[in-house]
């Protein structure tokens, strides 16, 4: 279909993500990208982040909010749930990336989009970050993510929708793949 | 030191992790936990993520809260910006688990922590996720985590607090190893 004759409502601006392709394919320089939080010891397990301005399209980057973030232990980690855990932070990253390329993939392909909803679930024996068995992984032993898609489109096209977005998907390769990370005390 | 003779205070309740790692090595199928998130798209890349109950110590743990999360694009991405990007999101859960682990190890190691303050900056070059260049991924090409600690300890001590945080991290795990995804649609 010819983009010019859709109807399909997502709320993606399309046009606008494709002319920041054309444009960034001439001037890769503005596609470098620094993206920042800042996380601020409370008490215990609790701590507190923000997320503010980054860097891109070579420039620093404001924004209207500070969004800011909650982080703790459970009570059953005898600590005091002030917020969710680390981990679920990560599930949620996740979920909310898949789901915007869904949108994103599915504004691009004529689709419309009336609901679309995600469980995520992560395994984890926590024999790993107790120490207690060094070949149990500290982090998630595997991670399952649920779609239900109403839509005005074939179950396929559908499946086609969730497989193109994970292509695309930021955190899903940060998930699947690893990436080099440096601690530094200052 | 003895930890009896402890008055460090960082608000971790060593006594019960301990006692909890000696629980679960007698009892392993316990240390099974299952995290959870639910995502609900609203409208173009926004949408809505609550965080609640979880699997582990063999029951469904049930929270006073309910955590919720709107994430989104930024105005630069032709989006409302309505929550931070997902990938901002990764690097809170990356900074928060570093940070618990501090305090954790602290605790353990009789060191009175003053302040704890984190940022946490990922690199990323959006030809990735704009499919301009398939050689290059669509996540973070790297990730730097700068700590100022106060703390009552010598500096190498303050080093080897946050290198054992890393070693227990499991965020830190997830972002630098591979964990496997499945996404399916119901």
């Amino acid at each position: 279909m010819a983009e010019s004759a859709s109807t399909v409502q997502n709320g993606v601006n399309v046009e606008a993500l494709l002319a920041a392709r054309e444009a960034l394919t001439n001037a890769p320089q503005a596609a470098q990208f620094k993206w920042r939080a800042a996380c601020e010891w409370k008490d215990g397990t609790y701590s507190h982040s923000t997320v503010e301005g980054f860097f891109g399209l070579g420039e620093e980057q404001r924004r209207k909010t500070t969004f800011n973030f909650d982080a703790d232990h459970p009570e059953v980690f005898a600590s005091e749930d002030k917020g969710a855990t680390p981990v679920e932070y990560v599930l949620v990253g996740l979920a909310s990336c898949l789901t915007a390329g869904i949108a994103a993939v599915a504004q691009h392909r004529n689709i419309q989009l009336r609901s679309v909803k995600a469980t995520i679930e992560g395994d984890m024996d926590i024999q790993g970050i107790l120490g207690i068995d060094s070949d149990v992984r500290n982090g998630f032993g595997g991670i399952k993510v649920s779609y239900e898609i109403d839509a005005d489109a074939k179950r396929e096209d559908i499946e086609a929708l969730v497989a193109q977005s994970q292509k695309r998907s930021a955190v899903f390769d940060i998930v699947t793949n690893p990436t080099n990370v440096i601690v530094e005390v200052r």
